[in-house]
């Protein structure tokens, strides 16, 4: 049984990295990769831009300026100023080339057409210049980028309309188990209902996964050899649920051998999701997940998360992790790595109740996951723990 | 000028809460807020179930029992177990009212229709309770929950299909400016191209608001007061960009004024973002952000967010806030309260370069706000900070 860090090691390290791009629009462009540098085809700002509402002049000798006209926000005009001459300006207006200044407004004497500035004058204020943000034929956004909204405004603002973004990976979750039925339908005594296939494909969808699809199939070595086999071929990543575990009735590892799937490993030292499994077969990737659902969830974004991001050419794979002082006591049970459910709040973070691994409710709760490496026995209150941010709106 | 606690306290005290509500599918759930509790019709588990592969029996006085059955996971028999009887048992599968504990497998030696429990002997052990998670009747999910992937889950795990959450508001984004024109078309001296509205609807596209659109206004009264008009009237919130200020060509504030919007507050001694307007009309929100992209960013997160999650009835309102040292010293310039692009790194949070309020770029680095109170001179490497974590996926 290997350890979390090699396990993790190898998730990375068996990831094939899927070099189809596609061009997108702009406005569709959030949660996508960055699949070629974007390379400004402008100076941003263009001009010389007023950052506040005043007079722009050249600074002289004197202290009074003979008002010679106004530039607004989109005005056209470059102005060109004489000795002694001065404009009224807006913010974000085109400072004529022929100032050297921008003196805000309250500073300012207006009488007769004239302008009186009070203080000294000093020469390049109030104006942002010209390619302060980026110059014309710069790299604006690396490729490996994971878009966001900020993303989008910064390159609308160099005229962007559409940019070229690494296809996402395709999806498929296999949930298999008799005992499954599918929500809507009556339970009979030893069954319950399907969740892990929802749950999945929910979370998936929200950090920005579009092509996900769900199969369940029966406790059936030929059926679920069939799907299996399809899913492989068809798909980037395989996601299947249940099933991967010695228990006579549990066809997936043995499906799985027979599609000659490379085992990269079966199980993990941690806790939960020991019975972890991961497989490659070609450049298909294919993770054998817990059927408990947390224990799912948790494998889902230590281990599918980063691998799908690598997989799509991100450049940041990782959920954010930071340091931070628990709230109370924390005794381990066994010797496993732990990654328990967390909540950050105020002054720390908090260990929450109900960890087992079938207790999806309080993975609700959640807003991290705590990592305490092999061997932790005890950590006391204000003591650091590895948190890991879950995703977050 | 009021300062940031006023302004923030303002913005949620002047919020109409939305009270209609909406059946959606629960596939569909990511991102509602509940609008009334959910229910559990089902005890979960529904019954007591295996946490392992193994042997169910009745603890008598032997550690000898003979085999007479097994039960698979969906299974709906009840094996009746009579005393010194055993079963077969695998994960997930319905423990017989008869037995009171499960050995696991690999503390039995099975032989000839017999079985052997290595150790003593002890009740309850590796039996899930039934309604360990949930009991019949009992709440699982609190009216003004925003649903994510694991809600889902634990909701799909209950047999629920579908939930009725709040109508998402609707929004209208007005970007205002003679300056601006849209990425596609070229630019004239003294124009650069409109990036306000794009990443706004973004933004708010990725936080799950469905219901978002731009318009854009020139500078000139008539045009923008009819098209605020409409947006006042016509959706929940309207945000517009640029404007709101004294300049001669900045009609916003005569438009709104002349709607007979109430101000709130207009200004907020804070960097950037002083110049932010709230203001209400019968139960539409109206804010007015700086026109500044980064500023505007920075305007909506620590406002409009929060103004919005109370609007559709989420309890949690706030993006997670955190104290982090930070990675060096930093100098305020000038007295106002500072909203920091900042990004979290090994060891603490690390102000980035580039806060001018036009900095859009540097936004896109950024995956935390450090808020620096009014009246901060100097924070020191290592001081701790309030740092506002960006959602994050």
């Amino acid at each position: 049984m290997i350890d979390v860090s090699t396990a993790q090691k190898l998730v990375m390290s068996h990831c094939s990295i899927n070099n189809k791009s596609v061009e997108v629009s702009l406005h569709d462009a959030s949660d996508y990769v960055l699949a070629e540098n974007v390379i400004s085809k402008i100076d941003m700002p263009p001009f010389r831009q007023s950052a506040m509402d005043g007079y722009a002049l050249h600074v002289g000798d004197t202290s009074t300026y003979r008002l010679v006209g106004e530039v607004k926000a989109g005005d056209n005009s470059n102005l060109k100023l004489n000795t002694g001459e001065a404009v009224r300006i807006f913010t974000g207006a085109a400072v004529p080339d022929t100032a050297n200044t921008v003196i805000m407004q309250e500073k300012v004497i207006v009488k007769g057409g004239l302008i009186t500035i009070e203080g000294a004058l000093q020469t390049n204020l109030n104006i942002r210049p010209k390619a302060e943000q980026i110059k014309i034929d710069d790299i604006a956004l690396t490729k490996g980028t994971t878009i966001k909204g900020a993303h989008i405004g910064f390159l609308a603002s160099l005229g962007v309309t559409a940019i070229t973004v690494y296809e996402k990976p395709s999806i498929a979750i296999v949930v298999t188990g008799n005992e499954l039925v599918i929500p809507g339908n009556p339970l009979s005594f030893g069954e319950i209902y399907e969740s892990n296939g929802a749950m999945l494909a929910a979370v998936l969808r929200e950090l920005g996964y579009k092509s996900v699809s769900v199969l369940t199939v029966k406790d059936d070595y030929q059926c679920t050899k069939k799907t299996l086999k399809d899913t492989i071929e068809n798909y980037d990543l395989t996601i299947v649920t249940g099933g991967v575990s010695v228990g006579d009735y549990d066809f997936v590892g043995k499906a799985l051998n027979d599609l000659k799937v490379e085992e990269i490993f079966y199980k993990v030292k941690q806790k939960p999701g020991k019975p972890l499994f991961f497989g490659k077969k070609g450049s298909a990737s294919i993770f054998g997940l817990p059927g408990n659902p947390a224990a799912a969830l948790s494998c889902f974004y230590m281990y599918v998360y980063s691998h799908l991001k690598k997989m799509e050419g991100a450049i940041n794979t990782n959920l954010l992790s930071i340091s931070m002082p628990l709230v109370s006591d924390y005794t381990v049970k066994g010797d496993r790595a732990q990654f328990l459910k967390a909540k950050i709040v105020d002054g720390g973070v908090e260990v929450l109740g109900g960890q087992s691994s079938a207790m999806l409710r309080t993975f609700g709760e959640a807003n991290a996951l705590v990592f305490l490496p092999e061997g932790t026995k005890h950590i006391s209150k204000d003591q650091h723990v590895k948190t890991i941010v879950l995703p977050t709106k």
